[in-house]
């Protein structure tokens, strides 16, 4: 650890599967004395963390009172940890840039002189809809991709977002991705719907991406809230909007994620090269 | 290998430090016969993979004719190789299906009855930012991330893009992030100051991100392109426009990346725990 007043290191945990973690978010678990941790992150993974590190749930359901103070009290106990030299490690599902509050987190860690080391991950705002056969960008279809949460309602007026664009860049080809929308589906639906994208758009919602329950379904801005309602879907999940969730249909039968494959592999008794993590 | 016809694993390879590929990404060019990888995959990358694989490089500059073809090739050469049974890696810079072109190989390899392994990265557009200390997105700024690529010309006519859009997402307190956009920074910046983006509005690019020699210059809408040619910013690089650039100012003195940190324990002595892959 480099400096008197220690150090953290913010590290994404991807989607779900341990396998998904970057080599050097393996290698900082491993060597951790402590991980705070967020409620995204999966037991899959929390599985292979050494027996010896003091691991402890800071995740916040979505927002209500008293969230700030608990924000506030993780800030807190990161430079405290950090401060006694702790080998301190903020795990957060996905990335801890896309709507992780890392940002936050980074700058009362530097604020207060605590070194801040940035292990980036794999965002489910891409994972997600790549293992359901769906690219966020293709050549024929997307030219931008946006990714928004969707813990604020959009019929409020005082919506930060400005869903007239989101709708245009929708309508000129582009892909809308809403993180932790299942909640205010029907709210951002309709919200879509009123500035004008056709309710022929098509829209899919990928559940627990990359854990061993996944599950996808689609759909159009029509007819998405009913089938996620019978298909039961439930945070977490991802939401597509864009004509690259008709590619899905195309590749489907050919596309597994790295976790079927080493599940196949499991079964069948190959061995793999590195001995095996798990 | 699955079927008959064989597989392909569509492999991200992260911004660029081998250590943010991820543990799958790791596994498969370990096990891989054949690599092919894009022009943005680093040399430091290609460096960890086995002597045994056979690596191609079929990475193709900016656009320009013949690109299609080369395009075909790829997608004929990858069903050659994987019928033959051999154990192919398609190795693309950042993430896959993100300006990636995979969502084509899939569908051509879904098509000809390959099997397609999708193996999510770490893309860029994400880590390019937060290595030099800025969060795509921030509870205090960003309430969006839009991204896109600099390719094409915004100021002609046929462009994909609504730029307008895009400019109000930003004034909206949204993030966009422009890959591959250093030759076209002029009419993008213009683009963007037509449809009344702030001149004040902050804007950073960083070079070569998680490479050895990674440089970021900041500024604003006003100053960049002086700014970026000043500096002599040279492809590949990533612009962020957008509020959350200030944040650089305020943790940058704090924040280092993965690759920092494992170049100092390894000046310093330090045994990393697994014996070290480098």
């Amino acid at each position: 650890m480099s400096g008197a007043a220690g150090s953290v290191a913010l590290v994404g945990a991807g989607p779900g599967d341990p396998d998904l973690l970057t080599v050097t978010a393996r290698r900082r678990l491993d060597e951790a004395d402590v991980i705070l941790h967020d409620a995204l992150v999966t037991d899959a993974l929390l599985d292979t963390v050494p027996a010896s590190a003091d691991v402890v749930d800071v995740g916040k359901r979505a927002a209500g009172a008293g969230e700030r103070a608990t924000q506030d009290e993780i800030n807190r106990l990161l430079v405290r940890l950090a401060r006694r030299g702790r080998a301190v490690v903020r795990l957060k599902g996905g990335d801890p840039y896309v709507f992780g509050r890392g940002g936050e987190e980074a700058e009362f860690l530097a604020a207060a002189g605590v070194d801040v080391e940035v292990v980036p991950g794999v965002t489910s705002a891409v994972a997600a809809p790549a293992v359901a056969g769906i690219p966020v960008t293709h050549r024929d279809h997307a030219s931008s991709l946006t990714v928004v949460t969707g813990h604020e309602d959009p019929t409020k007026a005082e919506s930060a977002l400005d869903w007239a664009a989101l709708a245009d860049t929708v309508a000129a080809g582009g892909t809308l991705v809403v993180l932790m929308g299942v909640g205010r589906l029907p709210e951002i639906v309709a919200t879509l719907r009123e500035h004008d994208l056709s309710a022929d758009t098509p829209v899919a919602m990928v559940e627990k991406a990359t854990w061993d329950d996944e599950s996808t379904v689609t759909g159009t801005l029509s007819t998405i809230v009913a089938r996620a309602t019978d298909a039961g879907i439930e945070p977490p999940a991802v939401t597509v909007v864009g004509d690259v969730v008709a590619v899905r249909d195309r590749v489907i039968d050919r596309v597994r994620s790295a976790r079927t494959v080493e599940n196949a592999r499991a079964s069948t008794g190959v061995v793999l090269s590195d001995g095996g993590s798990r």
